[in-house]
């Protein structure tokens, strides 16, 4: 592997490089080393080390080097590392990223010293962040950037590069020239490849694609990011109602956009937030612990089943050892197509036709698995306990229980679905009440049914 | 929203609009609308309606309109698509093919088909195929393209132009001019659009980043796509051992291997096989069975633990109505930790320092969840069955063991990933071991020495 820049080896670790020198006392070296990293490097160092390493070096760094690893830095660490600095200094930073970024940032910022910033910017960024401030931040328009090569429909090629070169766009979206008539609409777009390689007389509405794939401002980024894997694009032009271009998206960023929804798809199932920091214990708990309340409410449901067959359980006791195996193997199954039916809605791959496919597919592979289990325990239960109805009871419960699983998998998460609840919040939590409850219904309804052949 | 190329409306749905043609009985109107669909929709509507429909338009679709929506669909239906076709109409197909998706699926067809195939295709693209195939499919090797730009580093930027004008090439990898040397070996890369906005005079080596972010041709698809994000990058060069240039990879294949990779970390967490196919039953038993095989294990042993304090639980029979609680709580408490663990292991943000904030961030929320659950619990216990030492068992237990949950759940994926095991593989298994026999043991134990009280 040809090492990356500034990378000494494969496994270089710009944390621990940068913690080893402040451990020295070495200041400078620390200084130096963070201005030969790649910018994405710093970014990662900016995020490990502790507070005094990053006050220091965002106090000597150059505005460019500061601004590059902006870039590259999560979101909520950014306000963090320049909260502490004069707002003329975080204006010139903010000079060097892009405007989408900018905006992020200012509006993270505590009010007055975001206020501060931007009467210390640029005009041309002042009105650039303005307008990105209008679109909600998750949407394609508050994701955008401005900075695009936009050229007029009845230029030839040739006239569009000699355009180019004597503009110089500042334009952070690079290898898409966009067709904007006088008017402003997106009428297609160029592909700068075919715009090089084209004879110079050609004109450039002759290159074009015209049906674009656009999004338009107010669309959610994660619709946008689907759009864009799906057709395989590397940029994304924004448009508002009228077809007017307003900005474009880029692969890089919607990248991020698509691992951050499987991270909080993850983490949504099990009460965990995104947002959580390590630096914080306090906000962890207050995300985690109302999960919990309700997971705790779902499990003293079953706990109050479970008591109402006390005297069953009093006569039985060993009837408590399988409690755990029914509500377990109830609960696994139906977790299992939970994951297949969730995960196929996130990726949007579950539609029309596909519904009912899925619906049968995961009913008879829930009841295969369920024969089987049941099978298998209530043999397992009868030779251990030496009693033919328990391990029947057993077997049966389990194996019902199963179904319960697969079923409840599948439907939760379409109910949810369908009344605009986020499938990946509470389906788990649903699924587990159902087998929890019904599981522990089946299992001892029909040992004190039995009672009398297993006590 | 700007219509995308052949959508109707935004929830135009190709799979619906396809099965109502065909089910009209109407061939030539579904085939008329497969010509219309973008390549994309295409390759939608082939996954989703049923296998007659597909050979109708395999047959009828010219080989290029065909070759384009192989690229937009998922690796297993290509094959299912081609194989019942003639080996010369899946070589003109495959003409229409980025080389390294043709590879894909000469790999995937039956030998004797696939080496016919190989036979029929040209001579440029039978090398270009032969190479690929030397790598590993997941690896950079298997994933890159050959087809890209280079130039000689002593060119200047107008001549480069001009080169490219008059070779054409035939690049899927779009936006990068890759310098190379005499020897082959790469030197340098150049964005597209410097070279174009540069002055005609400007040497090519001027333009040019040198230090290269690169991969090896046997780097796994994972590590690579890591790479492409964390600098940002929408394209990816492949060097050999001698730092030749043997391909790149692009944004576009890495968006769906880091996506391939969630979903897979979803699916094994819970046993489920990203393999898995709506259309066998029988597949999806065959691996879901084991994971269901292997947790049944586990509870049972929970079970005999149960089972050991049989005459605690004939004595005061309420306690089998807790053992939910005290399992459960423990168990959701670390997978809410284990899911943080794993994740930040996927994405590569667990490293040095890091470890030990994380093990006691982890450790100092649950610790704070366990002690109020407990309490929540014990005084619903005592409220409940209106027996103190009930309660005082009950929230005990449940403390310690939400203590056991956030620990194992930090320490369990730590551990497989030290012995090179795959944390989202079993660690839901290990951890639901840990809190559900510890947990019995320390309620059961702690209600057998106070059982004087309760009962």
């Amino acid at each position: 592997m040809t090492t990356a820049p500034g990378e000494r080896a494969p496994s270089f670790d710009p944390v621990a490089a940068m913690a080893s020198r402040i451990e020295d006392g070495d200041q400078l070296g620390a200084l130096t080393l963070a201005q030969e990293l790649h910018p994405a490097q710093l970014a990662e160092a900016f995020a490990g080390v502790d507070r005094e390493v990053t006050d220091l070096l965002v106090q000597r760094l150059t505005p460019g080097e500061l601004g590059a690893s902006l870039t590259y830095l999560e979101p909520h660490y950014r306000e963090d590392l320049l909260v502490g600095l004069e707002p003329d200094r975080i204006a010139s930073v903010l000079e060097h990223v892009a405007d989408d970024v900018a905006t992020d940032i200012v509006q993270e910022l505590p009010e007055g010293i975001g206020s501060a910033v931007m009467a210390a910017i640029p005009l041309r960024q002042q009105h650039a962040i303005d307008a990105l401030m209008e679109h909600d931040e998750e949407s394609a328009g508050g994701r955008m950037t401005g900075q695009l090569i936009a050229i007029l429909p009845d230029r030839l090629a040739g006239e569009a590069i000699e355009d180019l070169r004597s503009i110089q766009p500042d334009a952070t979206q690079p290898f898409y020239v966009y067709i904007r008539d006088a008017e402003g609409r997106l009428g297609g777009v160029v592909n700068l490849r075919s715009l090089v390689l084209a004879a110079s007389d050609t004109p450039v509405a002759e290159l074009a694609v015209t049906d674009v794939v656009s999004v338009s401002a107010s669309t959610d980024q994660e619709e946008a990011a689907r759009l864009l894997k799906r057709y395989k694009l590397l940029s994304l032009p924004v448009v508002d109602d009228d077809g007017h271009l307003l900005g474009a998206l880029t692969a890089d960023d919607l990248i991020d956009v698509l691992e951050d929804e499987a991270t909080e798809d993850m983490f949504r199932q099990v009460g965990v937030h995104e947002d959580e920091d390590l630096r914080s214990v306090r906000r962890s708990i207050r995300f985690r612990l109302p999960w919990l309340m309700v997971n705790l409410l779902t499990v003293l449901l079953a706990a109050v089943v479970v008591a109402a067959f006390e005297d069953t359980v009093a006569q039985v006791a060993v009837l408590a050892a399988f409690l755990p195996v029914v509500a377990g193997q109830g609960g696994n199954t139906g977790i299992q197509t939970l994951t297949v039916v969730v995960r196929s809605l996130a990726v949007g791959r579950l539609a029309g036709r596909n519904l009912w496919r899925v619906v049968l597919h995961e009913a008879a592979t829930g009841l295969v698995n369920g024969v089987v289990i049941g099978a298998a325990v209530g043999v397992a239960a009868w030779l251990w306990q030496g009693n033919t109805t328990l391990g029947f009871v057993v077997g049966v419960a389990l194996a019902v229980n199963m179904l319960v699983g697969v079923i409840a998998g599948v439907l939760i998460p379409m109910g949810l679905q369908r009344f605009r609840q986020d499938p990946a919040l509470s389906a788990g939590i649903w699924l587990t009440t159902a087998t929890d409850v019904l599981g522990f219904l089946v299992f001892l309804s029909l040992a004190t049914l039995l009672v009398h052949a297993i006590g």
